[in-house]
């Protein structure tokens, strides 16, 4: 150690020539409480939990439907699948100590900040339990629900322990999603010192894992509840609810799952951002040491950042995005069925789970797929995102043909024969969508194309002209997606609508069930849309692993091959994110009408813009959306100020670190940004949470004032569709712009216009500054903002309601 | 001259020590031709061409109502005394010949831009007064017309009629603007060598000019229209149509207002960033000349655009404002008097017409009250700024007093015997909001507060920091607005429902009544607001000739001072357009509903965003304000190259320029940009002007298929709802991060955080490149655009319905 730190004392050059010991990362083991506990538990302990809790799910199951007990078989294998796959990926070896003492350090960093983030979101989601069951307390029952017995505590407990549910099952899914990619991460890296197809391989398995354990646990955590109630609450016998009103009780799960997911991702994009500016402000810009060196005590936040950020933060958005789809088609199915008056409810209610059970069965075969093609070919390295959009075919192509029989099987009923047909339509709609959002994405962000050329080609004249045109782009770039998205609810809706299906009145109702059949086909290969998601940060992170290690060029080059592909899926994915959101959004806004409907026992079926106070919502909505972006923009420069102060005060006192005689405190580092991250999420969230309360109120009062009946409930509306399409487009504009300088940077380091260190490089990097924060923090939020907005409303509806 | 091109080869720098000859920068007379009709006219004939009309006119007034013939007699009165106004500007001297030759060189340009302007957008007019007309031809008639005997031709005609004349007065509107600004400039830059008054005087009196001209035009071409109508009509005869009909026939006059508007405010924007950026690229960076060179071919064009990008433009502007402001109005009255069965309906249609002619008379006071001021104290300068707050306060005390007596006399009834009184505070809800509005603009624009001082501490960190500063800043900056414009929309509402006017059936109808005249209200100082605005730009060209003809120190001192004020008021007077824009969109889209139900017959009372195709038209609607916005900046950008290749053309093929031997072509300069500009103005205004009509018709087309009635004029309801809504917040954004951008770079150069040529002063002039074309492009186009969408809505509503 002291010779290393002599050596060091010569100058900064000679690092660079050899390699030498790292201090040692480790600070100490981290796993949470309750992973411990289950650590520390007697195998057959763990086994005996296990078989009685599937005995008991599979026991209610049974008594509640057969489609159910489908979806807990399937659910439960692809469980069982994905820790086979994570048990594969952990049986890698993880290379050299060096790796592995990284590796540890990004580890105990990742869940650092766990800790932190959970305390927090966990103090505001008990606080938040408590609000929910006050205002349950003081809430109107349905007349369906007291017909059923159902008294108001008994519904306000129902919602509350829902909103837990949520909650918890969308923490696990986050973590779940860093668990397994701070683990493959070395794993990655030491395989791609011999092969680059196994790096893929363990990078793509591991994503795999984890978006089979989201999507799973989603499905599941419905599916349990909806039987439990079912049981629990006698639905469909002579003296029980009605099976159609049983998902409306559901929503609390998905304000849970959103809730979490917002700040999630807020917290999230904010450290990865933060962590990532302060690490370079001080130690590229001020102390002159390389990226990625283990001396500087923000570099394994910043690399946590990458798991914490991109991992946990989408697998809590994709949890939650897949939770309101489900819910929400659930209560339109159940409205459907009541207004059809058709005997058999449950297909058209279960619809949902079936189709994210193919889901399961697609995604993992697809993922499968790319094992074969590893076979074929061992010698010469094909191109990845090849590899990768081959498993894709694969899964898209067996779940049209999965989502067709679906149809068949739960949605053909006697009175409308040619409906089943429809609605596949409806759903291949929805496939045709998810497949063009993803090529748009591509097509405005791949510099491969025009747009990014443009972008690159302008930094050429200055730092302003790059940002004019990136920003133009930006905006311009929400035109073809917006138009995808308008064909596709309109014909959605035109097919649903002509299916047969018909009131009591003969009017055509399977209009809005025909969009969310089209929500779940977008959504129908969601786990392997995820696992491709999962990959980027997964490689990118192998990539800054080699680099710490100093491997030889083979390896980094195979690992930033990995990470280019990875920067193309992940923006991919927003695409398919915001798409998805968007339809969400609008069946939850049905949703929410009827809601309204069913408790004031008053017609809700429209919103009407041209009453002054809804088109006053509409504005607050929009604007909401405008200062949500503002403030989480703001937030990243706040917290990385906070990483500059602290990274300078560890060299001020502590000079050893610079010649690798003292260790730096990773954790106080990853602590600082962590907390300073988690409030500076506040006041966002905050906004979001609590602005359409607010307006709710406001306008329920002055509804009483002014004699008109929900105005409140009207107010809301106008400002949640407001919101929502504000929200799908600033989203679409900030993941563009932000994908579009990150990668006109690129280009031009990849040699065009001068290559790197030109002036036009030196403008490029100024955009890819501003896109940082645009597409990595604003923009992904907006997405759970939308649904959050939604679930919301749903769940806070009795306040904006006269009792 | 051969001596001076001798010195000059000798090297730029001897070109700051001493003046030298200017080469004749006049290239030829460029007056148009009915200007030059008029300037060859006998003067004799002139003064019975104008008595004859005055004759005539008020002939018409007094067949009309006597309300009619008050409000010709104060516009009447008012463009003499603006005519006194002019004559006194004109009567000042021009200075010595340098300055008189940069003035003719400026004046010659804005003439060019205009001769160039005027055939595209004349050409536009008239293909499009043909599609009306076509039309018109097969629409329905209204049973009333109808029963008026007004057949379609009839119809049509007047329509097409109006449409041109709207678009001609426009056009002079426009033209006037700048006709003055382009003389009182170096009037006011030859008083600055004596008197700062003297200059500051000059200025607002020439912005008084043209203000009350713009003004006096609105008000009297619609008061003419409506007069000959009502004459050529027979209303309120036995056997003519009603009164409350009548507005509804001058929708055309606000489509071409806006129309023309449109155009001259998108071509006018882009001109005059164009010719700044590309100026300056070439002269200032690659030939390393000063800014305001007068070897500079473009250097007039970056002086001209100052004239048509803000003066002609925010002219035109104002004028479609106003227009539209005052139609809806009309027909928002119209409908109320029809519900309520009031007897005397004139004094409510014709209540927006006698708001502006009193709006006329206090902002003559206010105009006058700052020569009493001045004959106060001559010796010391008082800021500016002081001054002229002082007059806004003497037009706005008064405006309060007049719009209160107003209400009294034209809007008592017996009916509801109070309701004068709550529409009186109304008016003053508009008036507060319009304070407010200001007020809010300049504390985000203005360095003397927080906000901007922030941008510019971000400066100094970088350009990326900057830049993510600033677009956090402009997203944030428009809660306030928002909140303020929220609150007035819901109790001008309120206050209107409570008057205690009622229909048949008891139910109160004055709500949005209500909201109209607080938009009266807000627009009651209009030509007050639209003098200092046009203060701005003739108090920075008197700057830039004062630059040029190098005038010593204390000239530069007070003309600096003066463009400094000028600065803040154009950003206040944009805060202004926007606010009133809101209130206005929101009364066209009301005027549009009743419209739809006047053709078909059928109740349209409500848009519901419900519907997934009038949710569809409001995506398309927000798109195309994203869209619009990323296609304006990028015209400038490619202008700005056209600029450019001019330039260095010039300078690579007459070497003499350089060494003042030879005569740049300020011509051609000004002719390219002006013809680029007008080519590029022609995308986004297209967009504009097209999306609503596919809009419809693809709409009114599925509604045929899906058997949904009036679905065309109802997903472009959504359209223009939500176009309206994001419209609103995004040009507060862009308008407010772009003045931001640029004070933070004027607080750095007055000397803090490092001062002019530091690196947080690079960084600032990044933000402020940036925010060229937001405030002075995009961001005022947005406000005609949304008021356009509600005028070419209400004229084109026939093709979106079934017939």
């Amino acid at each position: 150690m002291m010779e290393d730190g002599q050596d060091a004392e010569n100058g900064m050059g000679s690092y660079q020539e050899k390699p030498r010991t790292f201090p040692a990362l480790r600070t100490k083991s981290t796993a949470p409480f309750f992973l411990r506990f289950i650590y520390n538990m007697d195998k057959r302990v763990y086994y005996l939990l296990t078989a009685f809790s599937l005995v008991a799910m599979f026991y209610v199951g049974v008594r509640t439907s057969s489609i159910i007990v489908f979806v807990f078989a399937v659910c439960t294998l692809s469980i069982f699948f994905a820790t086979y796959l994570s048990s594969w990926v952990l049986a890698k070896d993880e290379g050299p100590p060096e790796m592995v003492q990284i590796s540890d350090a990004i580890r105990d960093g990742a869940e650092g900040f766990f800790r932190t983030q959970y305390g927090a979101i966990t103090n505001m989601a008990v606080v938040l339990a408590f609000g929910i069951l006050g205002i349950y307390l003081f809430r109107r029952s349905t007349p369906q629900q007291e017909a059923a017995g159902i008294d108001k505590a008994t519904s306000a407990f129902i919602t509350v322990l829902s909103f837990l549910l949520g909650a918890l099952c969308s923490g696990i899914a986050g973590y779940v999603g860093m668990w397994v990619s701070v683990r493959a991460n070395v794993r990655v890296s030491s395989a791609a010192r011999r092969s680059a197809r196994e790096a893929l391989l363990i990078a793509v398995r591991a994503g795999g894992f984890s978006a089979l354990i989201v999507v799973g646990m989603t499905v599941l955590g419905v599916a349990v509840l909806y039987a439990v109630f079912y049981v629990y609450l006698n639905v469909d016998s002579p003296t029980g609810m009605k099976a159609t009103e049983l998902p409306l009780l559901l929503v609390g799960y998905g304000f849970g799952a959103s809730f979490v997911a917002l700040f999630a991702q807020l917290g999230g994009g904010i450290y990865t951002k933060a962590a990532d500016v302060g690490a370079d402000l001080v130690g590229k810009v001020e102390q002159g040491i390389p990226e990625d060196d283990p001396r500087n005590p923000a570099v394994i936040a910043d690399l946590v950042g990458d798991n914490v950020g991109d991992c946990a933060a989408r697998g809590a958005d994709l949890f939650e995005s897949i939770a309101a789809e489900i819910i929400s088609a659930m209560i339109l199915g159940g409205t459907m069925v009541k207004r059809c008056k058709l005997e058999d409810a449950s297909g058209f209610i279960l619809f949902p789970l079936v189709v994210h059970s193919f889901d399961l069965v697609v995604s993992a075969i697809g993922i499968l797929s790319i094992k074969n093609a590893r076979e074929v070919g061992t010698k010469y390295m094909e191109d990845p995102m090849a590899v990768l959009q081959r498993g894709y075919s694969v899964a898209v192509v067996l779940a049209v043909i999965t989502f067709g029989a679906s149809t068949r099987w739960l949605l053909y009923t006697e009175q409308a024969p040619t409906a089943w047909f429809h609605f596949a339509l409806c759903g291949l709609v929805g496939i045709i969508t998810a497949y063009l959002f993803v090529w748009i994405s591509q097509y405005y962000t791949d510099y491969k194309y025009e747009p990014v050329r443009l972008v690159a080609l302008a930094s050429s004249t200055g730092h302003g002209t790059n940002i004019i045109a990136g920003v133009g782009l930006g905006l311009e770039s929400t035109a073809m997606p917006v138009l995808v998205i308008s064909v596709a609810i309109v014909s959605a809706y035109w097919l649903g609508r002509t299916s047969g299906l018909v009131d009591s009145k003969g009017a055509p109702v399977g209009g809005l069930f025909g969009t969310a059949i089209a929500t779940m086909g977008m959504l129908s290969t969601a786990a392997y849309v995820l696992t491709m998601d999962m990959f980027g940060p997964i490689a990118d992170n192998a990539g800054g692993i080699v680099e710490m290690s100093q491997q030889p060029e083979s390896v980094r080059d195979i690992t930033d091959v990995l990470d280019a592909v990875g920067n193309t899926t992940k923006a991919t994915t927003k695409g398919f994110a915001i798409g998805s959101a968007a339809l969400a959004s609008f069946l939850l806004f049905s949703a929410y009408m009827d809601e309204v409907s069913s408790f004031t026992q008053i017609s809700f079926t429209e919103v009407d813009i041209a009453i002054p106070e809804v088109f006053v919502g509409g504005l607050l909505g929009a604007m909401l959306i405008f200062v949500f972006s503002a403030w989480s923009c703001a937030a990243v420069g706040k917290t990385a100020q906070e990483v500059v102060n602290e990274v300078r005060r560890q060299f001020a006192e502590r000079p050893g670190i610079m010649t690798y005689q003292d260790k730096p405190d990773y954790g106080r580092c990853v602590s600082i940004v962590a907390k300073a991250s988690l409030r500076e999420m506040i006041k966002p969230g905050a906004l979001a949470v609590i602005s359409p309360i607010i307006v709710g109120v406001v306008f329920r009062i002055v509804g009483v004032y002014t004699e008109q009946p929900l105005l409140g409930a009207k107010a809301v509306a106008g400002m949640l569709m407001f919101a929502t399409v504000s929200g799908i487009l600033m989203a679409l504009f900030l993941n563009t712009a932000g994908g579009a300088w990150d990668n006109a940077k690129k280009f031009i380091e990849s040699g065009a216009l001068g290559g790197k260190g030109s002036e036009a490089h030196k403008a490029a990097v100024t955009g890819d500054t501003v896109g940082d924060p645009f597409k990595d923090t604003a923009g992904p939020s907006l997405h759970v903002l939308i649904k959050m907005l939604s679930t919301i409303t749903l769940v806070m509806a009795p306040l904006f309601l006269e009792s």
